[in-house]
């Protein structure tokens, strides 16, 4: 069994760093070559063999570490994403990212709302397509700014933070179609009870980030971290690693993202960067397990799927609106920084992932969309993931162009 | 499903945490405490119920996962002491490993073997229990030296040198013993294959680090590397997993231990250690997955298997005899060392761990060996477990003292 799983590891992570030489030749983020190269391996037949079934990666053994594998890979993804975003700075930009994620959200949806509407699909398929397209993934976006090196720039905080707050509403709304889509009467009280833990878990995390954040400048753990400690008893990475899994699991059991619980988990250390773990101590955790998840973003697409139904038609439709829809609505929000950030901010919001998935599988199940529409909200998450690492990577180029026009304007 | 495995790890890591504080505490090595607490896990029960069955731990789902967990702990373990053992420095203690690793598993064998023919059982039982005895667990006294801060030391290397050669002696004795057990005439030609195979397993990878060792001495090599490379192309933590696994995977492919090809493949990287990733750069994939592979030795212990018969009251001498054993026989092979290292020595190839296991499984299995023989087998791996680390910690720091009050008298 092991045997097979260390394979397995081999053959995926030697294609994973393959595709980042590549991708790092052709100045591509890596990202969208992790994808492609899952696709590649669950699609590509050779002599009518994929590498999916020659790997035997179907085997319900491997699917479910690899599932596992890909989650934590997510995890320490966003928890050292929290690492380099100290409290008291997030809450510079907390208003914008509030604007920026209602903003992004509301326009995608009435965009895709109104569209499939006008393509004659019922209220009811226009609303779950809206809501399926309304949240977006901030994984790919931060695999994409932390291979930029932007991860500690305004924008990128302003992206994560948005794409949490995103995750919130995006968990509201799913608590509301569901309730519509059983056919059933919306459950007002269950619906406002998910919605007010979660809220409550964010807002709990965030002040407890902020007691973290006073105390770190009291004089008390200024001189107690002063002092040079002969043996810690308490060594930083397991303790940091526990405050991840416990924030993690937390979120997922008041039915948030795990990733969420493990941003929050990373933002109370990153108080303490200074003396604690950094965010470089997490590389090789890193390195080793995020490939995983986007490996396997790719594999779980089916090519063949597409071809059922010819409602996919839409999907070329779908990614045009979902991009509008945040880089114009999520821009608006954050058009306080100016129009190149807001743009930076528009385009770090356009990936969508899970919650697009949930909603589609929910919306197939209950007989609401049809397996076109299923198959189309795929296509369409897998064609912006790879296309917003080039959109998030244009935008900061873009700035960063004129920056040095300008400094150099400057310098003459 | 994720969600209980994100709790499972949460409890796993801080139930871990907590007893490597105490360890830290009472000054005892921490293998000890996760070993312990695994044992708690699954046998105290609190009103009916172990922490085990209410954390659903025995669900398949989370064996597999956690096993896999477990064995990349113990790959990375091994991984990283091989990074800090380049080959030109392991070449000087060559010859004293394989000293120490025949003089060890022979002694074991020998003791273990006329006692139990002694005691009344069959010869086949007898040479089950030698056999099952005979082999050292590598992993056990790669963590505790890692903890002590010895592994960069020469005994270090001979310890983990000679526990290598020992699994590859543990496995032509294996498959002799199998072929025996099955009631057959042993297929000498088959077992010969295997033996051969796995020999040259080592020995090609050891001959690879020579060429690597050479290359790195010459010029062209120094000239490249002192080159700044504005980008690397190659990333030399991913390339690592890449060896790290393909190696480890070929290893079991031969059915010798994925961790031998692990340290291997370390070694292979070692001679590049100050260009290239040290073994600091994985202690954060190590501090996570390396407790899971000791707390699962705990875990997996039923001590209510050992009331099975009473034939485990022959536990306390095996114990007694395994540690004679190696200490006597691995002693006697590294004598040259000076009686205090070979002691070390000694002390390092005492733990017992996956070939008793499985040779006390395969014994069971084929009606060799009883149930209560079998627990008593297991009873002698957590044992020795415990026991090892303080004598590994003991010996260690006999010769310090010893070295102390040397130098202190060359001062006077």
């Amino acid at each position: 069994m092991i045997d097979m799983i260390l394979v397995q590891i081999f053959v995926l992570i030697s294609l994973a760093m393959l595709a980042a030489i590549i991708c790092n030749l052709i100045k591509v983020p890596s990202v969208v070559g992790e994808i492609l190269v899952g696709i590649a391996i669950s699609n590509l037949a050779i002599g009518g063999v994929t590498l999916y079934s020659a790997m035997q990666l179907g085997d319900p053994n491997s699917t479910e570490v690899f599932s596992v594998l890909s989650e934590l890979g997510i995890i320490f993804l966003l928890f050292t994403a929290g690492l380099i975003t100290p409290f008291h700075e997030l809450k510079k930009v907390g208003g914008t990212a509030v604007l920026a994620a209602i903003g992004g959200v509301a326009v995608s949806i009435s965009l895709v709302y109104f569209a499939m509407m006008a393509f004659g699909f019922t209220t009811m398929q226009s609303i779950f397509l809206g809501v399926a397209l309304g949240s977006t993934s901030v994984g790919i976006a931060a695999r994409a700014m932390e291979q930029l090196g932007v991860m500690g720039t305004m924008e990128a905080r302003v992206i994560i933070s948005a794409g949490i707050i995103d995750d919130v509403i995006g968990l509201i709304l799913l608590a509301i179609i569901s309730g519509t889509a059983g056919g059933g009467e919306i459950n007002i009280l269950d619906t406002a009870i998910v919605g007010i833990l979660a809220v409550a878990f964010v807002l709990v995390s965030m002040y407890i980030c902020t007691l973290i954040s006073k105390f770190r400048r009291t004089d008390v753990c200024k001189i107690a971290l002063s002092k040079p400690r002969k043996q810690s008893l308490l060594s930083p990475l397991p303790f940091a690693l526990i405050i991840c899994f416990g924030l993690s699991a937390m979120a997922t059991y008041l039915s948030l993202a795990a990733i969420i619980g493990a941003f929050l988990a990373g933002m109370m250390f990153a108080e303490f960067r200074d003396i604690w773990p950094s965010e470089e101590k997490f590389n090789s955790l890193k390195e080793f397990l995020v490939p995983f998840f986007f490996l396997f973003i790719g594999i779980n697409v089916s090519l063949s799927a597409f071809g059922t139904g010819n409602a996919w038609l839409i999907a070329p439709v779908l990614v045009v609106l979902a991009l509008a829809g945040k880089i114009i609505g999520g821009g608006l929000g954050a058009r306080k920084l100016g129009s190149r950030s807001a743009l930076i901010v528009g385009s770090g919001l356009t990936p969508r992932g899970e919650v697009t998935i949930i909603v589609a599988a929910m919306g197939l199940e209950v007989g609401v969309l049809t397996a076109g529409q299923y198959g189309a909200l795929v296509a369409v998450v897998i064609v912006i993931a790879v296309i917003a690492p080039f959109l998030i990577s244009w935008a900061f180029k873009r700035k960063d162009k004129f920056r040095n026009a300008k400094s150099m304007k400057f310098k003459e």
